[in-house]
């Protein structure tokens, strides 16, 4: 008897409709009701389950529209599904799923080998690299730009994915604040700036395009260019950043991160970046500058960026929020050269980067009414009296293990060790003492050249670098 | 005298160093002050300009730490830089930008010639397809729960990019209303149900797999599968839906719609979804079902979704809060079978499509509070009586050039021209009139068999329908 299979509990969440169609469609899907089986009439099963008719004529309906019950003509429902397929389907996933391994996409298949991105699960511990303090960042004035975008929201017109708004108020942080010549529409609003990179790589590199990073590298951006076929090769620095090598041809596009470069924070200089623009033919080779924690700059005020020297549309300028304000946020931003704009703007829906306009209309706002530039000046003091804190500890503590290469700015440091290439055996005694950091090694395009350690200094308190650096101390 | 080419504004935004620091920077970079000449002492410079000695110094050492000037040993600082190469940055860049056409990726090339994503950016009309009403979206409800989010960030620990709360909300919601069986870890949340798709690519794609798609369907679909090198595919709809073509291999992946077929809202019947399921070999043949309005069912209950039959791991659910909230939220997700959890989530973020995680969090909170069941609840009343009102209107006006195919639920319907394959003028005439629709033709994958208007519902009250409807009949 059906009735028997069937229990229904009045007191819970679902409601008694939705209850019985789904322990019938269970029924009928593993086989329990055979295909061919008829159904007990609904006044039949109402009085069985003591249930009004109603409930379960819609239930009879549902599973009907579903393809389970063929209840035409008014006659009682027949089952019309055979439940070999879904015996499976019932029987939980987990034990069913097939262990074969799936067939991935070559440059998913190798996804895993990559060391890139770290996969930090664990909460963040001192001194992990990359993060500014995210417990002075002013929540409850952002709460309140969040607000009231989101109320905003019903009067406003539904717009462009890049609002203009914020693209406004970024052209004018950019121009005032990093030296960027830009009006608003060059630039695209992004979920992270990684997703800027991918868009540069999916818009300009084509398969066995040469692509110049420096060595070491972000790894995030050799990995975005060479996911779009790039050949990448890795340039070595010297005291003045990322050198020009006169052997190779020009290659398709040049990462670099010339503020500070990405791991040892060296700023590129003036003669450099004149050569590299020289060298870089507008419409031939593109220039890709990263500027993901310019904003912080210690020794002098911060260094305008290399895409306001240029007079060619070369250079596409790639910036985030997470460093300046919250890594939370989670938005990346793109300035594109003119001829580049409606392009980029159709790859980018494309592709699907799009982020929440409430977070694009809280931040216009957050910049236009001060905020941001009032917490970028809170956090330059704070994060040089940090950098300054940490170098002064290494040298005292473990001036004799590693030398610091202290950088005119960001929010972390090269510490590279003096004797011994095992900066990975390193990483990993000091993260068992709660210490995280980063090889300098792993972030090497070619063969290391130096092993080291990457050091965060931004989003601790001067206690907590003290407390790790002690730490550091006992491990070596 | 360089003081004269000098003019500080005191009452400006921009401090004086400031200001200072970037006119003389210009008056180098554009060879205005010649590489080798000598400025002024900053003693003299300061009593010419009239401010203190400080703000000179300053300058002068920002101007030597980006190599404009050698300001060592204390002698007058020499510019150090000749202005050829930024002559021309300095003249503006709209008029120096390279008039070559920039050489783009294979792809980027084609896509202009794509006829997606439609570039709306007027304001939203009647009766545009694919969206929900915004007006009806409990905007004050939402502000608090994105308040919240933002001021509990500061107690948050840093967390993966899928926010648990929201997976663990969102795996309740599509088990309980959808039918769908992941557990909250098998939930990736995206930027965008395109992100979606262009993620699913890039993981399973080859270049030359081939892909079937729905013909009419969706040409988000077909351009992802394109981008990652896939020969698309589209196979033709009956009443069931998409057919199994019995004369075609099985193909690497199948794109489906199947709750509201896109465009034409068929309701995929359970027999084919077996069909489907049962010729799809676990990991050779991938389904991916796209679930965009799957929440809008007017006819029964929500049908629940294929992923819930399969219990075999091939099923890709995707989802937007895009149509069930409003589209500036802008979040979309995945739902990926077990043995693919781990490469989707390192893809994730090697492309970088991460969703804000005040959004996320705030989210979580909308869902288990129950707000977002309430304002799917009032939807489906609302989208229902829409509905049935452009179905009346249509027939009642325009019932001799048109027949309606009435969707069993989502936000837009197909109604057909019943004279003549001229959709896309029509669209032109009534884009003109005021009324916003698609040519169904243009949905088209191979030779359009059908011509027709892709009308929306969802986001327009019944007196705007009216008068829509009333603008379409003078038009025809």
């Amino acid at each position: 008897m059906i009735s028997a299979l069937i229990e229904l509990d009045r007191a819970g969440d679902d409601g008694l409709v939705s209850q019985l169609t789904s322990q019938l469609r269970s029924l009928i899907a593993t086989g329990r009701i055979g295909k061919g089986r008829a159904l007990p009439s609904s006044r039949r099963l109402a009085s069985d389950l003591g249930v009004s008719r109603n409930t379960v004529t819609y239930a009879f309906e549902q599973l009907a529209a579903e393809g389970y019950l063929d209840a035409s003509h008014g006659r009682r429902p027949v089952a019309t599904v055979d439940g070999g397929e879904r015996v499976a389907a019932a029987g939980g996933l987990a034990s069913n799923v097939n262990s074969a391994r799936p067939r991935l996409s070559p440059w998913a298949s190798k996804l895993k080998q990559a060391d890139w991105p770290m996969s930090y699960q664990a909460p963040l511990k001192p001194l992990r690299p990359g993060h500014g303090d995210a417990r002075e960042f002013p929540n409850e004035v952002w709460a309140r730009c969040l607000r009231r975008s989101a109320v905003r929201a019903a009067k406003r017109e539904l717009g462009p994915v890049n609002r203009a708004r914020l693209r406004e108020a970024l052209a004018h942080y950019l121009a005032t604040s990093r030296g960027v010549r830009a009006t608003a529409d060059q630039i695209m609003i992004l979920p992270s700036a990684q997703a800027a990179l991918t868009l540069i790589a999916a818009v300009l590199i084509s398969k066995g395009d040469a692509v110049w990073v420096e060595d070491p590298c972000y790894p995030g951006a050799a990995a975005a260019f060479r996911a779009s076929g790039a050949r990448v090769t890795g340039i070595r620095l010297d005291e003045q950043g990322m050198q020009r090598m006169p052997g190779l041809a020009a290659p398709k596009l040049i990462f670099m991160t010339p503020s500070h470069q990405h791991p040892t924070g060296r700023l590129m200089s003036l003669a450099r970046r004149t050569e590299f623009l020289r060298f870089s033919r507008p419409g031939k080779t593109w220039i890709v500058e990263d500027d993901y924690d310019g904003e912080f700059h210690y020794d002098s005020r911060p260094v305008p960026a290399l895409q306001g020297l240029d007079g060619h549309g070369r250079v596409l300028y790639v910036g985030t929020f997470s460093k300046a304000m919250t890594s939370d946020i989670r938005l990346g931003y793109l300035v594109v050269p003119p001829a580049l704009v409606g392009t980029f703007e159709i790859a980018q829906r494309h592709i699907g980067l799009i982020a929440s306009s409430h977070i694009q209309e809280a931040l216009a706002e957050f910049i236009a009414d001060g905020h941001f530039l009032a917490h970028l000046r809170r956090m330059r003091r704070l994060y040089h009296a940090r950098r300054d804190h940490l170098v002064e500890g290494l040298e005292r503590h473990l001036g004799e293990v590693m030398s610091v290469e202290v950088p005119s700015g960001g929010i972390q440091l090269v510490a590279r060790l003096k004797r011994g290439r095992a900066d990975q055996a390193a990483v990993e005694r000091l993260v068992a003492a709660g210490v995280e950091t980063r090889a300098l090694s792993s972030l090497a395009l070619a063969r290391p050249r130096d092993h080291g350690l990457l050091l965060g200094f931004a989003a601790w308190r001067e206690s907590e670098i003290s407390a790790a650096v002690r730490t550091m101390a006992s491990c070596f």
